[in-house]
């Protein structure tokens, strides 16, 4: 047990949706980045190994993102009165051509990363772009801060601009460069298989895209059902197939529970099976599904027929990068849902959104978003003594810190046990 | 012209709904606290006053809060899985009945004039409690601030828990009171009569109020069709009156162009009417409308029927008391509603919600929100460098920093030509 220290603190997490679980006082024993044991009272055994004691901060998982792309940073905040396909054309393709270029790419990739640590985002799912050099320096930055992800060169080879668009086979050829490169040189950052979205990508490259997946058996990333313009523009390219989530089953892009499918707003009761029998991942993107006026994914009823559900940023559709934002938008609308559906489809409460943002997220990684004994430590402690009365109870303070807190309260970040300082780039 | 002097740098604000007015290195001309000229070339004649060169930052007009209940502000983040009934007999009015006590008034209201100013709200219509004295105490300390208020001390005479109760005549006694004593006290913060709203006042009550306000010729504010509920409670306890805004009216409480009705999402087409007719100001709070699962304002029909709004951030129903974080949800809230209403109200535009959150709701202050001639200078200065590229448009900096920025980015806050420093309490 050479690896084994101890932190100690307020501890909350959600072991599942419906409530908090709570330790106040409590003592997380890690060994090997891992947790072996949270108890209100440390055993005798114990008590020799080195202590972290946190006082009266709160300890929580790390935040999960599992959506977001990277090479949108600087459009934050910009562009937010168009709906998808516009904003694509207008906003997001020019500024995603600039990571060509190198000392572009560095200058921004590293303050995503720097950002995403400062926000207490400890494991992101993430795009980058069509580049495949520039998607490798992001691929060392992430090893470099020492944050989980899955990185996602992307593939886009028709419907696309001229300036952003791929050659199919060398589309295939980057992408397997990297993976050859990055599959095995860290523990905390792997690749993705990343088509854009069905009109970006044709049936050829889609069909390569999922036999790479299948050689190197790696997960998948995409977008669905996001705005029903998209809808009809996949209907009217893709006859052969049934669906919109149809055409990614028909090139191999479902992989059993290793697929995340951004947004899931608009699917069709037969779609909603499929994705279920392949135990697809929805990153619910709200931040992003209100800018761009997409709609409301219906939440409530994904989590009843237990389908597996994280957060998403969507940067930059989704104007911020902090989950805490995120888990409050996710409630907002879930309330407008609820009145939408005629008092059908319940509100979230505040463990079900941090659960989502925790371990609903962080199951795609594994055993990552919980405390309980054989997940990984990634935590965060939070410092709420600004943010009023501490004397509350631990669920009343952790609802105020996900509603009013902001990176200013996150004191001290962990990954796999190991404390992540900020990244000196 | 002895009080003159020059404000320079990238000046933005709206002076209609539909477009930012723009000044590149621009010099606004204030004297004795007013807009005298604002101007992309300085006059020779002002070329000898004092100039403060805010070189590439951004100088917007101060934010203007038309909703806002001060007692609540410990509240923030808490008890937000209620609907408005319960909210407020769980968390709300207990925390209320707490302002009888002078030293918790004093703390707690200290810490709500130091965020406001944080947050570069320079004029806020205030809800207090029902407590006379700690309302003489918010008076003081806005004062004291140098910031704009109207302040209310809440009147409630029934319905209410017996720990938060007037009874009637002392209820008026009191408030006239205040009136007396604040009415002429300082040019900047005065007194609004306050019922809290229908079902928490009886009919006797709201008929010496409106005598009140026609006594000492004084504003109103109160809440208007939040909830389904409430509004079914109201037709119960009112059959005397066609409508909730019909009960305001027949009690003398709609006073032309001096009445703010927070919220107004359920209003029928002669509520509007109504409205209308005595151009009563609605205070827009979407950040608690949708906490509180009450509903979206059709925002949209108001500003084309050219009903005046401006923005409340309604805390702690909302949880935010920047207006900036307000004008984003109002934006979101109105693509939802947009969606819901079968692409009938269009969206609202980051100048559209810019007007709201400054001139707009100005306009119930008189000539302030705006840098046009004769307006108070009430003014952020913003510094804007650590959000990504200056080169931008103001356009899109202005648009950015709402999205994006923070209270970090507000370095200078004036009130009517007065530079106003965090208040020392």
């Amino acid at each position: 047990m050479e690896n084994t220290h101890i932190i100690k603190g307020n501890v909350i997490f959600t072991k599942t949706p419906q409530k908090f679980d709570l330790y106040e006082n409590g003592y997380i024993i890690v060994e090997n980045g891992k947790v072996k044991l949270i108890t209100s009272a440390l055993p005798e055994s114990y008590k020799s190994f080195p202590i972290t004691d946190y006082g009266d901060k709160l300890i929580i998982p790390g935040f999960v993102d599992l959506h977001l792309h990277a090479p949108q940073f600087r459009n934050l905040g910009l562009g937010l009165d168009k709906e998808l396909i516009p904003w694509l054309e207008g906003y997001t393709f020019p500024e995603e051509a600039k990571f060509k270029d190198a000392a572009y790419a560095s200058k921004i990739y590293k303050m995503v990363v720097k950002e995403l640590w400062k926000q207490g985002t400890t494991r992101a799912v993430v795009f980058s772009s069509i580049h495949k050099d520039t998607t490798k320096l992001l691929f060392d930055l992430f090893i470099q801060a020492g944050l989980g992800a899955y990185i996602g060169k992307v593939n886009m080879d028709r419907n696309s601009p001229d300036y952003l668009i791929e050659e199919s086979a060398q589309s295939v050829k980057d992408t397997e460069e990297i993976i050859k490169e990055y599959i095995n040189k860290s523990d905390l950052v792997k690749p993705i298989i990343t088509p854009r979205f069905v009109p970006s990508c044709t049936s050829a490259l889609m069909k390569e895209l999922g036999a790479l997946a299948e050689k190197y058996d790696l997960p998948v990333q995409s977008h669905l059902s996001e705005n029903m313009a998209e809808i009809e523009w996949i209907k009217s390219l893709h006859p052969e197939c049934t669906s919109y989530t149809n055409v990614y089953e028909t090139y191999g892009l479902l992989r059993q529970g290793k697929t995340i499918m951004a947004h899931c707003i608009h699917n069709t009761d037969t779609e909603i099976e499929l994705l279920k029998k392949y135990r697809v991942f929805s990153a619910h993107c709200p931040t992003s599904n209100s800018n761009l006026s997409s709609g409301i994914m219906p939440l409530r009823r994904f989590l009843s027929e237990g389908l597996p559900v994280g957060l998403g940023s969507d940067i930059s559709a989704g104007h911020k990068l902090s989950i805490p934002c995120v888990m409050n938008i996710t409630v907002q609308m879930s309330k407008m849902k609820w009145l939408e559906s005629g008092r059908q489809l319940a509100p979230l409460s505040t463990s079900e959104v941090f659960y989502l943002g925790t371990k609903g997220g962080g199951e795609f990684f594994g055993k990552v978003g919980s405390f309980e004994e054989d997940y990984e430590f990634d935590a965060l402690v939070i410092d709420d003594s600004d943010l009023g009365d501490t004397t509350l109870s631990l669920e009343e303070r952790i609802q105020r810190y996900i509603y009013i807190g902001d990176d200013r309260n996150i004191v001290d970040r962990y990954v796999r046990g190991k404390l992540i300082t900020e990244p000196v780039f």
